[in-house]
Parts: C-alpha cells; sequence; structure tokens
C-alpha cells in the first residue's frame, strides 16, 4: 500500500491559505488523486472544544504558554483522529496550518521562543512532520487588510499589527529552519494565479514523494 | 519581603489529599500564617473551561497526549494567575495536585513516559517548582474503594483498577525522584492523626524554608 502524503498550507493571515488549499484540494480530486483538505479542529469535538477556548474573545487573559500548549492539545487530537488515519489508508492531506503556524504565532509573536514551542509541539506530533509546506508569501499590510475587511474577528484577528509583524519575521526564521520542504508561492498575485502554481507545486510533490 | 513558598500535596485517588490540605490550611490560617489553599483549575475562568473538556465523561476519544497537554495548559493558567501572584506577596501555597500529578497519571499511568511529560510541564511551569511536597501514601484498594464510594464519578475517576495500580508505580517513581522535598504521611491511619502528621510537616517547613 502507498505510503499517505501531508502536505501543509502556512502563510501570514490574510495570504489566502483556506481559499488556495480547498482550490487545490478540488482540483487534485478532480483528477482522481485520494486526498482529503483539513484544517485544525478539522470537525474533532475535542479539538473543537479546545479551539473554542483559544478563540473565546472574552478569554484576554489567556498567557502565552497556556495558548501554546492548547494549539498543541488541539493539533495533537486532530492528528489522531482524522491525519493520521487518512495517511495510514496511503491518502493525501492537505492540511491548512500545522506545527509552523505555533513556531511563527506563539514561538516568536508571543515571543516565547521558538525552541520551546518546538519542544511542546514534538511531544504532540511525534514525528509526523509535513512531507512539504506550501507557503503563501504576501506583504505584511495587504494581508492584515484583507482580514480585518472580513470582519468577526476572533482573539488572535484582533492582535496589533505588532503582532502579526512579529508572526511574519516567526515565519521567516521557520522557512529557513525548514527550507528543504518548502514551496514558497507570492500570494499577492491574483488568486487564480496562485492556486494554480500552489497546485502545480504539489502535483510536484505527489510525483516525487508519494 | 519574605519569599513566598509553595507546598503541594499528592497521593493516588482516595489518599485524603482535598481533605487534609484544606484542614492544615485551616489550622496554619488560624496561626495566623498568609496562607491560601488552592487546586487546578481553583477558580480560574480558563482553567475552569479547559478542565471541563478533560473530564467530560463523553470524551472518551481523547488521546493521552492531549489529555497531557490540557492539564498542562490548565497548570500553566492556574499558576499565573493565582499561585505567582500568592507567592509574590510572600504567601504560603498549598496546593492540592501540581506538577507531579500529572508526571504520575500522563507519564506512568497512561504510559506516555515520565520524561516526555516532564518536558511539556517545564515549559508550562518555567521553574516554579513545589518547595516541598506532602505525599500522602495509601494502600491502592483502599483509595480506590474511597473512591468508588463517592459516586459521580468523572472521566479519570472511571478509570480502571489497573490505570490506578500503574499511577501509584508512578508516584513511586516521582517519590524517588524528587526525595528532597518529599514529606510522606502514612494516609491510611485515622484523618485527625494523618492531618496532624501534615500540619507538623508543614511547619517545619515553613520553618526551615520560608
Amino acid at each position: 500500500m502507498r505510503k499517505g502524503l501531508l502536505i501543509t498550507f502556512e502563510g501570514n493571515d490574510g495570504s489566502g491559505k483556506t481559499t488556495i488549499s480547498k482550490r487545490v484540494y478540488e482540483a487534485l480530486k478532480e483528477k482522481g488523486y485520494p486526498v482529503i483538505y483539513t484544517r485544525e479542529p478539522g470537525g474533532i469535538d475535542i479539538a473543537e472544544q479546545i479551539r473554542r477556548v483559544i478563540l473565546d474573545p472574552a478569554n484576554t487573559a489567556m498567557d502565552a504558554r497556556t495558548e501554546a500548549l492548547l494549539y498543541a492539545a488541539s493539533r495533537r487530537q486532530h492528528l489522531v483522529e482524522k491525519i493520521i488515519p487518512a495517511l495510514s489508508k496511503g491518502e493525501i492531506v492537505l492540511c491548512d496550518r500545522f506545527v509552523d503556524s505555533s513556531l511563527a504565532y506563539q514561538g516568536v509573536g508571543r515571543g516565547i521562543g521558538m525552541d520551546a514551542v518546538w519542544k511542546i509541539n514534538e511531544f504532540a506530533i511525534e514525528g509526523h512532520m509535513p512531507d512539504a509546506t506550501i507557503f503563501l508569501s504576501i506583504p505584511l499590510a495587504l494581508g492584515y487588510q484583507r482580514v480585518a475587511d472580513r470582519g468577526n474577528l476572533d482573539r488572535m484577528d484582533q492582535e496589533s499589527l505588532m503582532f502579526h509583524e512579529k508572526v511574519a519575521q516567526g515565519y521567516e526564521q521557520v522557512k529557513e529552519r525548514f527550507l528543504d520542504r518548502m514551496e514558497i508561492i507570492d500570494a499577492s498575485q491574483d488568486v487564480d494565479s496562485v492556486s494554480d502554481q500552489a497546485q502545480r507545486a504539489c502535483e510536484r510533490i505527489i510525483a516525487a514523494l508519494w
């Protein structure tokens, strides 16, 4: 049986991760690949309950390390209940955000430090690292504006521009650290071009690794 | 200003931790010590929300590592919002269960391994280890019977006797690892004797360390 493949989508808020990863999913499914699209908490009841605690705008007293532990917990449950079963059937899993998000948001954005956040995520993922990552690169101000235009902001969206600037610096470090699994795409282009490039990148990855 | 003191109470389920620690609290307060009694989640709203996820009897699909991360998250928030502020005022904090519980329950009881669980707790507590620990020692069967008699069991209480046996083995390892901060008391005696010994142990600790 074929080994499954885990491809994650990362990038700053407003880079279009959800739109692009869903389009790539549709295109790959159309071509007959056994592919699933998911994002934490991914319809997993326990992970969903954890996310509600993280994102509740009333929880302003939440400590940065509490937040990082909760993201790791939600990630763990989603991994065990959804990603690992799909991978063990040989499927291709497209996951909208994964461990890199915590390294950038909690490790650098919150100032905890990337190595400390890496340790708890190592505990959570137990070696299940992405095979490849589509990184959607976007100028900070453009991404921030897109998020603000959406309305209905959760506790993370409501963070200051300064926080999102630190997250962007965090992602720069993540890209360097894991350069060999990164496919970097300019996400300031129109959505058709971006999703087209992302799809072609995924097909190359599948051809090479699956 | 005096440095505060963190004294934890540990032991298998049914060893009487809550009863004894509350009695010791009352006795020390009576004597004029600036003492507080707490246990996770300790009335901390965020920690409370996390505990509801952990203990919900419906959450049978919860992975052991998810559980360990959630306990660490709840611990972190309780520490930051309640314990650290009290310690920084020079108070004596009596805490019913703390990091040792996770080492025994998740590390050994759940079979994750003590070192792995220690890593995420190290992240959570950032060096705030107990100054001393009152360990209430009880034969397994007696403790288990006491818990069963209580009724109204949560997800952890409902675990098998085999699980609680592993937890007891875990506590043995914890005692060895942190022997220099352990005050071990035979908790199979009557409650007056146990609380009396626990109180005297606390007063010795306070005289030595506070």
